[in-house]
């Protein structure tokens, strides 16, 4: 199992964890806006990472990031696999690149 | 394989293709500051998704953030496997709440 | 009187317009959350311009933000001048900078 | 003077002040991607605020991005007036709308 899949399996369990206990649980009782919010804010932190800070801080930032995205998707009951699939899905018919182009 | 690890190999592998039809290509040639942008603006997006879209628009956004945070990691020189490191260790070492809330 | 209440005036006159030939009428009438994504990414240019742009470049993105800051008051009914009184009231009673500061 | 002039003349003052007792100051001494963070952090907040928020909460979050944007600017010493001659130059020359839509 990869380490997202891994992840996310962690972070579903404790959604409903005790959140004096859990950051997980005591993110996701502040609610969606909560979480957004700090998805939000370690995106800034990477994009300034990226461009002002080492590698090893962007690598930290990168993973807050895909820790966040990971809470918030368990959060609004939306499996990582749907995600994966719509990436797959994307490189799949046409080729990545022509596919992303298209959509922007 | 995991979807990311072979986006991540497709990614890679188009950093230095011909601008012209590739979209990485194009993107990275622009420099790290234009993908950096591109991944606040598609948080942006996930974010705004996640309080007032839809499931569908919120799997599209978050599929948008992973594809650029894969690009900018690749155009840095950094492998995803360092950012997968990084989760598992925080997990691994005292459990993934603990370690995530000693390190805001 | 000063810039930001004569752009607020101007903004407030054209929420309404024909939105073929207004930017602001054809971005109020897509809704609240597109305006509020057009405050993230001008403020995600306006971060990377300070961290690797030019001080024109800065210059721009900033008046971008405070634009579609405007924009975004005027289209949910809010005054510039309650945001206004709100910073002076941060800096009238007890120092700007320790109201600040207690408010993080 | 209005509000913006005045806090642009108090945010320039308190850049060299005792960073124990100023949050400029604090901000200001660890650097200009610590600034950038915190405008990307504040923006996030009234993103959020204006789609799920108080009208209270977004007057509070739009006078924290007002105020950043300020310190930001001193920061890289860049006069608010010039960000406002930019502001007046696209409204003045052939209507607001027009020259912000040509921009986009």
């Amino acid at each position: 199992m990869d380490t997202l899949t891994r992840l996310e399996a962690t972070v579903t369990e404790r959604l409903s964890a005790d959140p004096a206990s859990s950051y997980v649980a005591s993110l996701t009782a502040r609610g969606v806006p909560a979480i957004a919010r700090k998805l939000g804010e370690e995106t800034t932190e990477a994009v300034i990472a990226a461009l002002s800070g080492s590698d090893d801080e962007l690598v930290g930032e990168a993973a807050d990031v895909l820790f966040h995205l990971t809470v918030l998707l368990a959060a609004k009951g939306i499996r990582l696999e749907r995600v994966m699939a719509e990436l797959e899905r994307r490189e799949g018919t046409s080729g990545l690149d022509e596919k992303a182009s298209r959509s922007r």
